[in-house]
C-alpha cells in the first residue's frame, strides 16, 4: 500500500454550502488554482444539479486547473448524474462522486426506504456514473452511524459496480477517534475487494473530533482524506487540511505524506477567510493568529532560551514569518529584557527591576503593552528610578 | 475507579494569559461564578507571582466561590508557592498547582540542569507545598515529549511526597491521540503507587488534538481534564471544556460523566468569548454560530424529516434555542417550502417550482436569503408564474 495520502479538499463544495459563504465563480476559479499551487490532488468543485451557479462553477474549474481531478457531487439519480457529467466535460481528469445513506436512520427516515433498495440504487448509481467515462467515487453516506456488516456490504457492492474511491463519511459527527479507526479496519477485514478501491475519509466536527478522525482512519488504511481550508463546513464544519498535513508532516514517524506545499498554507487560509467571509478563531491550530504567538512568562523565557521548547512547528514551514512576542501582565522579565533589546534598549540589573515593576503596573491596565509604551517605559527610567 | 471526570477550568489562567485577553479582577470573579455555576470541580485561578493583579485576583476569587477548589499556579520554587498559599487562604478548598520540566529538551534548554536535580526539585516541592496545608497537584511540563521510564519515576516519586494530583500535559500540543492514551497506560503500568492520586491530563492544541488527547487519556485512566471555555489559551489554545462535556453525554457508552451542567455552556462562551475579547470561530464545535445551522439542500430535507438525520446534539442541551435554518443556494426545494410555511404560506405544486426556480436564481446573486426575501418571492408568484 502507498503511503501518499491523497488530498481531496472540498472547501468549494462542502465548504461553500455553508450559510454566507457563497462565491461567485471567478472567486471559486481563484481558490482552485491557489489550491492546485498548494498541491492538492482532487478539488470537489461543486454539486453540479443544485443550483445554475454551482453547474458554471464545475465548469469554469475544470477549464482552469491541470493538475488536479476535478470532481462534481450527486445524489444516487440520473438526472444529478448526467449533469455532473456535463459539467466535468472539460476537466482533463473529471470524477462524479455519488452516493447515498448507508445508516438506518438515513435510510428509514431520510429515503423512507430498506437496506436491499439503497444498495442496490448505489451499485446503480456507480455503473451509471462510470458509463460517463469518468473516475467514481462513492460516499456511504452516515456511514459514522451504520451497521458495520452492512456497511461491508455495501462497500463491496459498490466496489465490484467500478467505484474507484469508496468515501466512508462521518455525516454527523458523531464518531470518536477509537471508534472511527475500529469502522476503516472492520472494512479492510470484512471487503473483499478493499484492495481494488482507495478508501476515503469525510469527517464533520461537531464533537470537535473531525482531524482526529481522519488520522485513525489513515493510520488504519485510507489512503484520501476529505478536507477543507480552515475546516470550514456546515455546522461545526470538516476535518482542517492544515491540521492533517502538518500532522503528518510533523509526525514522520507515522511514515505517511502528502504532496502539500505546506508553507503556501497560511495564505490560503487568509484568502478563503476573507472570500467566503468567515472568520478563523485567534486560537485555531495552524492558521489563528495566536498559533505562534507566545505570552507568558514562563512561556516566553523558555522560548527565547531555545524555541523549540514550545514549538513543534516551525512557523516558515506554514508560510508565517516568524514567531511574535506580545507582552502582557504575563510576560516574564527575561521577555521583557529581550523585547527592549530588539528596540534598542540594552536595560539591566536594577534598572532592569525597575521598568519590570513599572511594566507590570501598566500591563495590569492596559492588558497588552506594546512597543511604543515600552519606549515610554524605557525612557523613563531615570525619573522613576533614581 | 470513579468514573466520574473532575472538570479543571483554566480559562482564568492558561486562557487569560493570552495575549489581548487579560480581565480585571471584577470580571475573573464574575466568570469564576458562572463557572461554579456551571458545575467545574476546580477553578484555576491565577498565577499569584507573576504580577499583583493575579494575586488579588486569586484572592477575590477564592472568597468569592463555595463548590469548587480554587487552584493557584506556581513553579517549583519557594517565593511562588509562599505567594500561591498566601493567595488561597481564603479558600474554602485550595490547591497549589507546582511543577517542573519533564521532558530532556526542557530540562536542557529551559533549566539548564538534569534529570537528578530536576526530579528533587520536584518532590522538594511537592513536600514544601504540602506543608502549607493545601490540596497538591503536580505538573510534568512537557510530559507529552519526556522519557517515558524518567516520566513515570518522576510521577511516582511526587506522589509518594505527597502529591493528590499528577498533571501530564502536553505542553507544545506535539502528542497524537494514540500516543498519549499510550502514555497514560504507561503510567497506569509503571507507576506502583498510581492508585494514590488522580491523573489529570492537560492538552494544547498546535495539532487540533486537544479534545481528541483528553479524552485518550480518559479512556486510559486519568481522572482529571483541564479545559477552558471556547479553548481559548496559548498559542492554539487548551481542550474545550465544551467539547470534553459533550462527548461525554453524547458517548454515555463510554461510562465515563462530569458534573457539568450543559445547558449554561452556550451562555458562559458568549460571556468569556465578550470579555476576553476572543471571537468564536462560526464553525467551532458545540459553541460556534453554525454549529447547529444546516444550510444545503440535502441536509435540510433530511433535517426537517428527521432532526436525528444530522443532529447528534439537542441545541437545547447546551442552550442554544432552536437549530435554524438557513436558505442558500444550495437549499433544497423542502426546505424552501418548509420556510415559506413557517412565514404563513403554504406554496405547493407548480406554485412552488416557480417560486423554487426564482428563489435559486436570487440565492445565487444574494448568498443568503431572508424571511424578508421570501415574503417577495412568495408574493410575486402570480405576477412570474401565470
Amino acid at each position: 500500500m502507498s503511503n501518499k495520502i491523497q488530498i481531496f479538499d472540498t472547501t468549494l463544495r462542502d465548504g461553500e454550502q455553508v450559510p454566507g459563504c457563497q462565491l461567485a465563480t471567478e472567486e471559486k476559479i481563484t481558490i482552485a488554482r491557489e489550491l492546485e499551487a498548494l498541491g492538492v490532488d482532487v478539488i470537489e468543485a461543486g454539486f453540479p444539479i443544485s443550483s445554475p451557479g454551482d453547474f458554471l462553477s464545475v465548469i469554469g474549474i475544470s477549464r482552469a486547473v491541470k493538475e488536479p481531478v476535478v470532481c462534481g457531487l450527486t445524489r444516487a439519480k440520473q438526472e444529478d448524474i448526467d449533469v455532473a457529467a456535463e459539467a466535468l466535460r472539460y476537466a482533463k481528469r473529471g470524477r462524479i462522486h455519488t452516493g447515498i445513506g448507508s445508516s438506518d436512520v438515513h435510510i428509514k427516515h431520510k429515503f423512507k426506504s430498506n437496506r436491499e433498495q439503497v444498495l442496490e440504487q448505489g451499485v446503480w448509481a456507480v455503473q451509471y456514473a462510470k458509463s460517463k467515462g469518468y473516475e467514481v467515487e462513492f460516499y456511504a453516506e452516515d456511514a459514522g452511524r451504520a451497521d458495520l456488516a452492512f456497511l461491508a456490504q455495501m462497500i463491496e457492492a459498490v466496489i465490484k459496480a467500478g467505484a474507484d474511491v469508496v468515501n466512508i463519511p462521518d455525516t454527523t459527527g458523531y464518531c470518536l477517534p477509537h471508534l472511527y479507526g475500529k469502522r476503516i479496519q472492520y472494512l479492510f477485514d470484512n471487503v473483499s475487494n478493499i484492495d481494488k478501491a482507495i478508501v476515503s475519509v469525510h469527517c464533520h466536527n461537531d464533537l470537535g473530533m473531525a482531524t482526529a478522525n481522519t488520522i485513525e482512519g489513515l493510520l488504519h488504511g485510507a489512503r484520501q482524506a476529505e478536507v477543507t481550508i480552515n475546516g470550514i463546513g456546515e455546522r461545526a464544519g470538516n476535518t482542517s487540511l492544515e491540521e492533517v498535513a502538518m500532522i503528518l508532516k510533523t509526525h514522520q514517524d507515522l511514515g505517511l505524506y502528502t504532496d502539500i506545499k505546506s508553507e503556501k498554507i497560511y495564505g490560503l487560509s487568509k484568502l478563503v477567510s476573507k472570500m467566503m467571509r468567515m472568520p478563523v478563531q485567534p486560537n485555531k491550530a495552524i492558521v489563528g493568529s495566536n498559533a505562534f504567538a507566545h505570552s507568558s512568562g514562563i512561556h516566553q523565557d523558555g522560548f527565547l532560551k531555545h524555541a523549540e521548547n514550545y514549538e513543534i512547528i516551525n512557523p516558515a514551514d506554514v508560510g508565517v514569518n516568524s514567531s511574535s512576542i506580545v507582552l502582557t501582565a504575563r510576560s516574564g522579565r527575561a521577555a521583557l529584557k529581550h523585547r527592549l533589546e530588539v528596540l534598542g534598549h540594552k536595560i539591566e540589573g536594577q534598572d532592569l527591576d525597575v521598568v519590570y515593576e513599572n511594566f507590570l503596573i501598566m500591563a495590569d491596565e492596559k492588558k497588552q503593552v506594546n512597543d511604543q509604551d515600552l519606549e515610554v517605559l524605557a525612557v523613563n527610567i531615570p525619573v522613576l528610578a533614581r
